[in-house]
């Protein structure tokens, strides 16, 4: 039995080895048990031109399967070495449906007809047809077309017989669908009540309609957010009259999570494109760099309102700038990260804003007045003037209840009005927060001092 | 066929009237034919007393499976209502053993044995009894004992003879497993060639013997990494002589890289707790202040260098303050972010810390001299004094550079020794570089102005 292998330094340095000096014999021996995903890890560990040698080294059936493995970027320059011929013949005809519209719809335009035209399995090339119809973030986007189906009038008998002749070009059998005599999704057939079964009952005696679809036109998030919560391996897509189009693993959908959560995240964090920590250090600037922008002009304007509101004479105030304005920024990072999340997990959909703005209320003034207490009590204790320990304990109140209603406020508005929520949290809140800290400091601290 | 059911307000209003009012057949009639996933939903958006009487009107065979979806204290809430006859007749026995075995280990120490030794199902229990052995975060607190097992030696009609008898006590045939003579897994057989096959085939002529299994010690979020990497939906685990012991499912993976996510979402922000927008004010409270806490101290122990650091007779270095201590914040972030996103990932390993840190180097000096520059340049068009210019901008070079290295070095330092790097991005990386980042900028200042 193969198990996953470890691809490690020294497997590595072997295999360049053996590229350097064309030994080819020796790296398919070493290669030809290895799983795609982990051909595809060495193949995106390795120099450009390395790969390029070695993927022409892996037998057809498995390098169109290690393409889909691979980042974009290096699928696309592995593809760019191949005519179309060979996309459609070697490639195309060894994927799925799902794999090979992606592949397709990642090549050069004048490329896509080129290469449809070549396929040379029709049923096959319609499929890909259809689904690129369909945009990439939609349920129709992310199904296959390969899939098992069965006419409920038929018997367990007939319907076996016809399930041997469909899973010959089938890859995975996942879930028996029944269908009506207008293709209309009925629902599903359990293998095992197929099994259980006498061969002369009929398919729509032992169906199980209790099925959860898709429309076509369904989100992809939802689509996610829908598997997860039914515990779903694989969902049927219809049509807007019911009828069976495809299907969507829960491979495919994992992608989709993982994606939104870094997504959400790398926001969070200050990172604007989809980067990794092997990306180039020109991308990883490029990244970067438009939150940096936002803090820096924030603390452009910092230092204005800072000098508009006279620190010469009230140097004093200068103490606690860093406290107040790390303070907001925390507070209102938390708020938001709270409603991006329940947003992302669909969970905050019954309550309105005016009821969630409560809530964050109640919390911001738990932690606000537990704060300034301890911060009135620091600063009593470490003799800083009375004056100046009450302007930091007032502000920073006044700093964390505002910062945590702001928080909250502008994401459930942004997705309101169809924004990414995310885009609300990190060096954003941060920044506004700095901004609006610093005024409410100094107003107060006018008014006390 | 069913379609998955919008709970929304109206709904859950209408519910509320008929449970104040006991209408508990008009309730049945309206939850029949919910899914369970939708009934979970419904309870925990109702009062817990409501919840309470509604789970009463749930079939017993629906409700086991309902508590499985709820959160951890509201299904403790419902078993403790629940004598332990009840929770091993009704509840156990309607679950496979994953679920049975995270139930039971949930229930109070006392009622662990006495709930085991009311199981009926004498093979049930033992297998429960085993997977309590396996700490929760392993490949063996993951997995479910149910599976489909059969002989090498059997030809496929004994094999389809034997299928059927094990189907009826498995919920959902996901692969069928291969073993040998000692029940050491030896591949597994896919319903297609047992469709394809003649009847008096072995199945060992037609076993597909590359098949990835995890050891029962295996790490959960390795388990993940591993079904993701290779794309499957069922993983089976074995003992340390590959004795199958069980199989994973990708639903219960989900859940892990779910919420993996989302504590390191979390972490960013902030929010120590696994906490969600509809959980109590006192709980999302109490999650959130510890970091407030830091950030406190944080501000406190600036202020105290500002204060040493003479700043009534430097006054206009205050002005800067919020931009210092924002950029180390902001890039600290990015940098750690990053970090903890390749580990997560497990795309970080063959680089060591030493080339992370060459290349976090190279983004550091390319956006630090970005923003030095811009501030240089903005500074002077404003008209600051030279000096201060001259300043702000060295000083930022440097605490760009400084946070860049600092959140890269720590969150790789914690993972090393086993500390989940996560905790290194945030509030911590924000605290300590405002700090850093302020001794940095007044130690210019002083000797340059």
């Amino acid at each position: 039995m193969s198990k996953k292998n470890e691809i490690n330094n020294n497997f590595l340095e072997d295999l360049s080895d053996l590229i350097s000096t064309n030994s080819s014999q020796k790296i398919k021996e070493l290669i030809c048990d290895l799983h795609i995903a982990d051909i595809a890890e060495i193949i995106s560990e390795i120099s450009i031109d390395k790969a390029n040698y070695l993927f022409q080294l892996i037998d057809e059936e498995k390098s169109a399967l290690v393409l889909m493995e691979l980042e974009e970027e290096v699928r696309e320059h592995l593809l760019s070495l191949l005519s179309s011929k060979e996309i459609a013949t070697e490639v195309i005809e060894n994927l799925e449906s799902d794999d090979a519209t992606d592949v397709i719809s990642e090549l050069p335009e004048r490329q896509k007809e080129e290469v449809l035209s070549l396929i040379e399995d029709n049923d096959h090339a319609s499929d890909i047809s259809d689904l690129l119809n369909y945009p990439e973030d939609t349920a129709g986007g992310l199904m296959a077309k390969e899939l098992i189906k069965v006419n409920e009038n038929w018997n367990t008998l007939q319907c076996l017989k016809e399930m041997r002749k469909q899973a010959s070009e089938v890859k995975k059998v996942h879930t028996i669908y029944v269908v009506n005599d207008n293709d209309k999704l009925i629902g599903s057939l359990s293998l095992k009540k197929l099994l259980l079964t006498e061969t002369k009952v009929e398919i729509k005696e032992i169906v199980n309609t209790d099925l959860i679809s898709v429309p076509d036109r369904e989100d992809d998030e939802s689509v996610a957010n829908i598997m997860n919560k039914y515990d779903l391996i694989v969902i049927p897509v219809v049509d807007k009259n019911g009828v069976l189009l495809g299907r969507i693993t829960i491979d495919d959908v994992m992608d989709v999570v993982k994606e939104e959560a870094e997504k959400d995240y790398q926001m969070a964090s200050g990172i604007t494109e989809d980067v990794e920590s092997s990306d180039s250090v020109w991308q990883l600037t490029r990244a970067r760099l438009p939150w940096l922008l936002i803090g820096l002009f924030g603390g452009l304007l910092g230092a204005n309102i800072i000098g508009f509101f006279d620190i010469e004479n009230n140097f004093e105030l200068a103490f606690f700038i860093p406290l107040i304005a790390a303070m907001g920024g925390n507070v209102g990072v938390q708020s938001a990260a709270i409603v991006v999340q329940g947003l992302a997990n669909d969970s905050i959909k019954i309550n309105t804003i005016f009821s969630k703005l409560t809530k964050e209320l109640g919390v911001a003034l738990l932690n606000g007045i537990t704060c300034s207490a301890i911060i009135f009590g620091a600063t009593a204790v470490l003799q800083y003037p009375i004056g100046l320990s009450i302007t930091v304990s007032l502000s920073l109140l006044a700093v964390i209840v505002f910062a945590a209603l702001f928080g909250t406020f502008v994401p459930l508005t942004l997705n309101k009005y169809k924004i990414d929520p995310a885009l609300a949290t990190g060096p954003f809140i941060t920044t506004v927060n700095d901004i609006l800290g610093l005024v409410i400091y100094f107003l107060i601290g006018l008014a006390i001092l």
